[in-house]
């Protein structure tokens, strides 16, 4: 496992000086690759599938790679070869002193551990974006898709060796014991993003020391404000809450201003139950509608179901308070017509998404134009929030000079200019 | 503890409401109370000086609090006054649909522990850096100067009084034990800055599930190329090794590569004799020069003192692997006439910063030009180098809708535009 390690780790290097026609070239070969070989792909995910007998249908749906899935996959990665190169960006450029010009230029982070679940089709689409973004990967799998994982893995690294890539920039990990080990190899590892349950997630962040970027829980919050359009509201909660409701974007509790209260909420009540959501109700809730009692627990539970918690806020530093004590630091929504309002939410709730008069389903790495996404980081660390290619790089200074010594400037025979360039 | 790091948290969150006119107002009137409180600063840097004897004279020098730290200090705040707003610049913008506006806006991180040495006026800097980017701090500094710390703290938190904002915004912790709990409270506390000895740096990084910023080591690399100017490549590492031996961006390691190593290390040989720097070699070194033996711990310890290695290195890739191994990352320069060879080195040497034909000396907050200095960060995420007023801002998300649902966007009533605003 270090030997892994250290090998994909100097693999890494190498690889962030390729140029960006390389990398791409080598994503197209990834997907030719995948193409010649689908027969042996779709074989080996039949292994799984029958393996996995007593796995549940949304399970084995997950868990299945069939033409379908390829051709989605296929695509992306042409998709992948047109955006830009995130390597190489200057986002600083000044003029230190005569002769002596600093940059600060993005480049790729090193070697990334990633972990993920059943999805297969999951493999491919992180380990391309890290191939784009010249980082080096280890990836772990679900072990229901070991075969198909195996057979995905051995694939793309022949499409790499076809581009000129060493294919020694992803690793393959299987076991438990393999996780185990890459959460302290601080020396090699410079970034771990998992992805999985809220339980798995906060294991990881407790049991490393290297950098982890993610989220474990997504409770997102919709506050129906005062001065909110009722029908613009319902609408928002039923989007955030039902369009989907296992996802990380989707709202748990909606938050409604005292005074629109008995107006809204029977309007709320009866769209949710249109969709099956099940109510559950502060005090002041249940005096409008008739819902469930809501315990203290339910204002920090991400239900990921078809279950809503309602709370009465006395107003706008209530709802805040609130978000700010009980949310997860994802995303949250105001829905109000006035923009002072909306503009202090967004000021003061510490979130890495502040919506206004629009659904929490918006945040996603490709509904925010990113092309693609790698996860959704709810610290506040280096990336916030959907996390696309540019999550994936790091910056350094350049500092070019001609023989300037920081005793020179103390001689007063450099003289600084701090001149933007 | 666990009340004063709410407490703060609570502030911080109102502090990142505040204008940038309020801010500075607000560092302007912390000036004024210094300056009118300086005859109590003083007399309680006394005490601390009184037993503070048996400290050697470096150290007292470091905790003396007079007139001249202080007009300095003044100076610094209205200079940091004159600095621009580090908050709510907007990044990214982009059109997601008609009416649906993403704005990425900077924002302060909230609540930042910051861990110091003996230096009292370090207090003063690092609160003032906090305040104009909006962050809430819990401060603990070095014991001897316990009565120096409270005093500036108590006539900080009266000229935050004076000038209309909570002096909740700012936490003074005095004990070890209130250390060890800071370290745990990753509810209230979003970010660590320690700044003192590897040893600590490296205790607090191990001991928290808080992101830290900062460095344990200082590890700096001179390699000089084949293609070098000789006399520039000796002024280089003499700057870069004993301008200022006790810093982070001192050098510690020179390689050469082995085709100019005769005709140079004679000369560095000669140039480090006069300024009093031991040198320890490799044996090819030593059959060029006299000097000590390099054991191979030498390429691993930071000396912070006058004390030099020297390895001769095969070539470029040699030299390369040898930084990446055994450097800290931090910063590491070439000096080579060969542009082409210099743009290798940059882009493979996997540090914060990488030098062209300058000394190591320049990686400083300063230098860069960025005003102020919070640290340097060896890290790769967040802030990497020197870390100036930007290193303590994060983003958020603000979307602007009309009324958006996702549901929309499936059903084709609102169409995806990404278009760059």
């Amino acid at each position: 496992m270090k030997e892994l390690a250290k090998k994909t780790k100097e693999a890494a290097i190498a690889l962030g000086a390729t140029s960006i026609e390389e990398r791409n070239h080598a994503l197209l070969c990834v997907a030719e690759a995948l193409e010649k070989n689908k027969a042996a792909i779709f074989a080996a995910n039949r292994v799984d599938l029958e393996s996995a007998e007593s796995l549940s249908a949304p399970l084995k749906k997950r868990l299945c790679f069939d033409e379908d899935k390829l051709t989605d996959i296929i695509k992306g990665l042409h998709a992948l070869a047109k955006l830009p190169d995130p390597i190489g960006k200057i986002d600083l450029a000044t003029e230190l002193a005569e002769g002596l010009e600093l940059y600060r230029v993005s480049c790729p982070i090193g070697l990334i551990g990633v972990i993920f679940e059943s999805r297969p089709d999951a493999m491919v689409q992180i380990s391309s974006l890290c191939l784009k973004s010249g980082n080096a990967v280890l990836l772990k799998g679900g072990s229901e898709a070991l075969n198909t994982n195996r057979s995905l893995f051995v694939t793309m690294q022949n499409g790499l060796r076809e581009a000129g890539i060493r294919p020694e920039v992803m690793g393959l990990l299987e076991t438990r014991e393999d996780v185990a080990q890459m959460l302290k190899m601080d020396e090699y590892i410079d970034l771990i993003i998992p992805r999985g349950s809220n339980e798995f997630v906060r294991y990881i962040m407790e049991h490393s020391h290297i950098p982890v970027l993610g989220h474990a829980d997504g409770l997102c919050h919709v506050y129906v404000d005062a001065a909110a359009d009722l029908s613009m509201a319902v609408r928002i909660c039923v989007d955030s809450k039902a369009q989907n409701v296992a996802v990380c974007n989707a709202a748990e509790t909606v938050l409604v201003h005292e005074k629109i209260a008995p107006a809204f909420l029977p309007e709320l009540k009866a769209a949710m139950d249109l969709k099956g959501v099940e109510l559950v109700g502060c005090p002041r809730t249940r005096e409008i509608i008739a819902c469930g009692k809501a315990a203290d627990t339910d204002w920090e539970t991400e239900y990921l179901d078809y279950k809503l918690s309602i709370r009465v806020a006395d107003g706008l530093e209530d709802a805040i308070v609130h978000i700010n004590s009980f949310g997860s630091g994802h995303t949250d929504s105001i829905v109000t017509a006035d923009m002072d309002t909306a503009r202090r939410f967004m000021t003061l709730v510490d979130s890495a998404g502040v919506y206004h008069n629009c659904s929490t389903r918006f945040a996603d790495g490709f509904r925010y134009g990113f092309g693609a996404e790698v996860g959704v980081a709810t610290g506040k660390l280096h990336a916030r929030g959907p996390m696309g290619l540019e999550g994936l790089c790091t910056y350094k200074y350049k500092l070019f000079g001609s023989g300037q010594t920081v005793q020179d400037t103390v001689d007063g025979f450099v003289k600084y200019t701090h001149k933007p360039l």
